[in-house]
């Protein structure tokens, strides 16, 4: 089980280089492995070329080490935090993608303009507190923004985005998409105000988007 | 014919993936099976690395699953709307791709500032209505739109863009110049007023390139 | 000597690919035949990933086609006229790249404010005619604006980037520096007015460039 | 020694056309060879395409090339007088990076509105002076401003970035970084001001993160 999920860890960090959300080591991808309190996550200040499966690190849900060669990611703690406080989650990233970063620089929550923000959504993407790295106080930011919110994206003031999921590979691909919209609304706004779209409608492509989208095997 | 069409459908989706048009699951194409009433679409939620021809879906023009194992695109009521009501239409592309979606944010249309965009366009590219996804009224607004148009594109509010052409293959050229002039003419705009070019000079250069320009085989 | 001219044109499309220059079929390059009244040019309407030195076009200084089973790109005409009236050029490239298509939609030139500006164009890089395809009159812009001016590249206005060299490589290289220079200047004046450079600190830098730097070799 | 220094050097290059820092032939890295008055810099004009590890060329501090049958960068008087007047320093790169560029050419240094740039700059990314080449005015531009800075970058006026750093390596990671966070404050600053982080929280993180961040044995 935590040979798979090593594997699945390791291999969805390309898709954070794939979609240009990182710059050198900036960047991790964790999740939760199923069933004990645990997580696997990358290792900290190694290249995307270099990451294999070996080279993951297994922690308990306060951030210590269990298994691997090499230190965890900087952010572990607020991976570990949001673990033990959202039983639900079962992945977590954390990027400092360009457009997300840049909301997140001026404090800003992104508004709900595109329907596609409405289906992943549920609405605005939340800006959380300015929090400095090193204890918990990331980790508190995130769970208390995200608990019982729709977003599975909260943008850090002058810092960067986290997101969760039901696993690894939901995180990333809530990762993906925040980028996606932030650059979109950026965009649309540099040339005017974006047309808001109705709550009602917003609630209903999120009703349709969570229960009807895909194939029944890849949710 | 139906084994060509997957294979050609299927490989499409690769110049999505190339010219940045998509992220993730994001954005499908379909092509209209000759001489039947039938179409051939991404399957949903399934991504770009995935998709082979055998993984392609068949349907009938009210959308209904005839062939395949996956559930079709989430927007095939969509492409069927447009196959059911434009008969010349070979092909149905959307995409959430930025710049497009930017002006579609805003509900402006695409003005005509650029060669580039009289040749394929003809004029502006224009915007559609607001609709939400889960019956007809997207591809009522497409049809509405584009029936009598010159443009093969149309911006649909706050959503993306949908393109129509004689073939597959047509419908995902309009999407990629689509997104490079809703770039340029939003780049040109961030730092003034793009010049305008007479009607008559567009009237020229939409019909020289319909009918002058590529190899004869390749139209 | 025509066998190694279409390898070296067909090969320099794949430049303007890797730097983003062109969607689609847009753009082309092409090449002088050394002491000959020819040039290689790239096909109309043929994908990049299918251009092959086979597939590449001879033609004579009025343009008629003198080699070649594909018509010759619809810009041949402009080609064609700027190696007849420009003895000195060995090498056209076309391209609707975005920052530079951008300047040309406003109309307006880029103004001199980086050194490798300095360095390329040896001044601000100007802005050409509004002109209609078909005739002689994009060549006549073309040339009137860049006889005796230092830029080997013009803004065709509401139109794109035409660019001259010694070579083929060096108008590729030209084209390929014109879009980075119309970026950096774009982003520049988004948040302000960059700094001029002194005609006489641009005078210094376009000599010392021209005439001292790179291998002897590769000149 | 060397020979490993050249095959780094060399390889070091890749990165710079990874993270989209250079066009065509521009941009260069150098390395101090560890215990010697040397140092190994990339040859003038060839293509990235076409460097290997015997193509670099080794200069003593001076500039004069010792080893190595190309000239060498023609901003190599700049990287020379750096090593010359700090000896901490053990790799140069410089590029025209796109959005650091716009910085410089209006002057502007780069405000610390985000966490990674007080990690990797310690504050702001400082402007130097208006340099022309082919002297050490720009060498004493790069060191007057470094020396004694947090900052491992220097945005030169009307120019590009330089950065410096206790190896190749580490100057090409602060070149990569640096045009992260110029892209991400100039985003951000398109749609309105950043929030600017306290003096005493940029010390922590800029201490913190030179401490303890990443594997021992990758610093």
């Amino acid at each position: 089980m935590i040979e798979q999920l090593r594997e699945a860890v390791c291999g969805l960090h390309a898709e954070l280089v794939r979609y240009n959300l990182v710059a050198w080591t900036a960047g991790n991808v964790s999740g939760r492995v199923p069933g004990e309190d645990l997580f696997v996550i990358k290792p900290s200040g190694v290249s995307y070329d270099d990451l294999t499966p070996a080279s993951m690190v297994v922690c308990d849900l306060e951030g210590n080490v269990v298994e691997g060669a090499h230190a965890p990611s900087s952010d572990t703690a607020a991976h570990a935090y949001v673990y033990r406080h959202m039983p639900e989650v079962g992945g977590v990233v954390h990027t400092h993608s360009t457009y997300a970063s840049a909301w997140a620089a001026r404090g800003e929550s992104i508004p709900c303009v595109l329907t596609a923000m409405a289906d992943e959504f549920g609405g605005e993407i939340p800006i959380g507190p300015f929090a400095l790295i090193g204890g918990d106080d990331i980790g508190k930011g995130i769970v208390k923004v995200l608990s019982g919110h729709r977003s599975p994206a909260v943008l850090m003031q002058n810092h960067g985005v986290f997101t969760i999921g039901a696993s690894a590979k939901a995180a990333v691909k809530a990762a993906v998409m925040c980028e996606d919209v932030a650059r979109t609304v950026h965009v649309s706004r540099q040339l005017g105000e974006p047309l808001p779209i109705k709550q009602d409608d917003v609630d209903r492509l999120y009703d349709r988007y969570q229960n009807v989208y895909g194939q029944r095997s890849s949710r």
